[in-house]
């Protein structure tokens, strides 16, 4: 009998980007008690684990996805979709349905968008949708996909395989994984960007090794990246994000907006893409059931946080300048982007669907020479904000 | 007595980026002859070792720039700038003069718009000086960055030191390092963008191992980026190339060019940047004097390689849709430089200087969701040239 604990170690995924399960499965560390009850203390993100750090890209496989003019009811393969209590089934159903509410109050704010649709599946099961309204009336680009990757993981990465009694060497552990992921950008530069990601991993069992645990985690966060402060907007955003974790535990809201601020760090800048709000990885040390339920609540939370802010936002008279200011923020979007989010860049190593990676770049975005906010500005007091983290409520 | 040979492996700095010296050292492999008179059949870039890839980031030690409002005549130690005919020397004087040549040529054809210049140094030796002309008549942005660095590499790296006969812990090996680096980006979309980066490197004979040799190596290229084709422009633009390399080997064009191509390739887009030129990476097998004059050619090609091009194609009548492709091109130079570009990578992650190493990004870039140029159009040519590199003359 293997142990009761068990470590992956892949690739890491807290990935914000809009494709990070057609390529990033969510990675993990050894774990520390695997049993649902337990809950620990509220922690800091935990420190990458040096297994994860060397593990190359190319050990997690993916097959190539197949566009398909008609869109499936399920990504699920039959085995997994004839139980419909199972988290996978009621994950995906979950995502599906946050899609097509995101995107209806999307096109009713809008007005004059609508969302072009790509869905694409892959041989062995699995695959996605992908949503994209483009030049809008209001929204610039606007992407929310979703996806559901069965992939296979490199048996180094799952140490309980390798302490099996047989000794023999363990086979490849395949893993499922799911999300809905979405960034935000519209045209006005009052109107803030909006990125939100949630998304389940879970282990097959290893074949070789009869009775080790099933792994499963969540991960996801919602933040909020304006380019001119509404103090009003931001505490609005902030207090709908802490009522969604307060439902579940008081300690969610302080951890995970402290780690979507340490997230969201463009590290050569030392300054934060935005002003953040809430971000989690790896979570698996509460109840299954309860986690399920906080990620469709965090989900569904996000009509609420942002649609109002947008309503209010999307006509406000702006000049030349303030829109060049808001496209060198979105220069900044990309930095982060294209350089530290793990989904994003991990899905451009590992061959992920392109165009739904890349979706979550802007239109438009902007670089000057040494631009330095003149000292008490309103851009100025932004770049402030994004080098030091407030606490808005 | 070390043997002979000796092996360096430093994060890769084969850098098209603005500033690669002020963070990211030539690194090279384990050298096959050191002696100027060995010249090897032409090869394909040589992949990188493996302890290159292992060696992190950190390892590489640079004091942080100051700026300064005088520039200074040299960025040499004293100890260096006596001898006026050493090669750091020498090449320090050839980069300042190609930046003022570059620099000139571009305000002429610019007509409106003048270089800003920021000069800095480090308290152990060492600078740079960036030029940026932003918003002229002709050029969106263009930036020509000169930088010399001391820094030190960790001895890991130098695998000679460890065979010092005393067999002590041998110490970090001191390096120089000295480069010109440039990216011109017009505002006609018929204009072509520019890069060319020229650089030397050189270690200090390790303290602990006495007669070890000095290494030094070039490194550098110069590569052509339009939105649109006209074959003129290209053919001119490598026939410029293939004239500077064939003074020196006629093995050098077929050799750079194809090395060229193979280094600005977008992996996840299956595309290179643009158009190609030359490009070489830790050369130091041939003749030390060759070496130098072979940068110094390449160098000063630039003005006539680039020049008459701008003048034939800054003033043609454009509409949106065409500029629009430009902008999404430059979004394709974002993403080769932010992810694939080892100087760009490097510097971010070293703390070089931000804004020398950023200026390279274009003013403007555009990100649309799944575009495909029409088949036959004048992008769909553009594109299908970046996918299957050609032979130009």
């Amino acid at each position: 009998m293997p142990p009761p604990t068990a470590a992956l170690s892949l690739p890491s995924a807290s990935s914000p980007s809009l494709f990070p399960f057609s390529s990033s499965p969510s990675s993990t560390k050894p774990q520390i008690g695997f049993c649902p009850s337990t809950r620990p203390s509220p922690r800091l993100p935990k420190p990458i684990s040096p297994l994860r750090k060397l593990m190359p890209l190319s050990a997690v496989s993916i097959e190539k996805e197949t566009l398909t003019s008609e869109r499936p009811d399920t990504f699920l393969r039959e085995a997994d979709g004839q139980d419909d209590a199972s988290v996978r089934s009621r994950f995906q159903r979950m995502i599906l349905e946050v899609q097509d509410n995101v995107c209806a109050a999307l096109e009713a704010v809008d007005g004059a968008g609508k969302f072009k649709e790509d869905a694409w599946t892959r041989p062995g099961g699995g695959g996605g949708i992908s949503r994209v309204l483009q030049d809008g009336a209001v929204f610039e680009k606007a992407g929310v996909n979703i996806s559901v990757v069965y992939g296979v993981m490199p048996p180094e990465a799952y140490r309980a395989a390798k302490a099996s009694a047989t000794d023999q060497k363990p086979g490849p552990i395949p893993f499922f994984a799911a999300g809905v992921s979405s960034v935000l950008h519209p045209k006005n530069p009052f109107a803030p960007t909006l990125h939100f990601n949630y998304r389940y991993f879970e282990t097959d069992a290893p074949k070789d090794a009869p009775g080790a645990p099933r792994q499963w985690w969540f991960g996801g966060g919602t933040d909020f990246t304006p380019a001119y402060i509404f103090e009003e907007d931001v505490k609005h955003f902030h207090s709908i994000q802490k009522k969604a974790c307060d439902k579940f535990d008081p300690s969610f809201y302080p951890r995970f907006k402290k780690w979507c601020d340490d997230y969201f760090y463009i590290k050569h800048r030392g300054e934060r893409r935005g002003l953040g709000g809430i971000f989690f990885d790896d979570l698996n040390d509460y109840d299954q059931e309860m986690l399920l339920s906080f990620a469709t609540e965090c989900a569904n939370s996000v009509v609420p946080a942002y649609i109002p802010i947008i309503e209010k936002r999307k006509d406000t008279p702006f000049n030349e300048s303030q829109k060049a200011w808001q496209q060198l923020r979105r220069g900044r979007y990309v930095e982060f982007n294209l350089v530290y989010d793990r989904g994003t860049t991990f899905g451009l190593k590992t061959g992920g669907r392109i165009e739904s990676i890349l979706v979550s770049l802007p239109l438009f975005a902007r670089w000057e020479y040494d631009h330095k906010p003149e000292e008490g500005s309103e851009e100025w007091k932004l770049l402030d904000a994004c080098i030091n983290p407030k606490e808005w409520i």
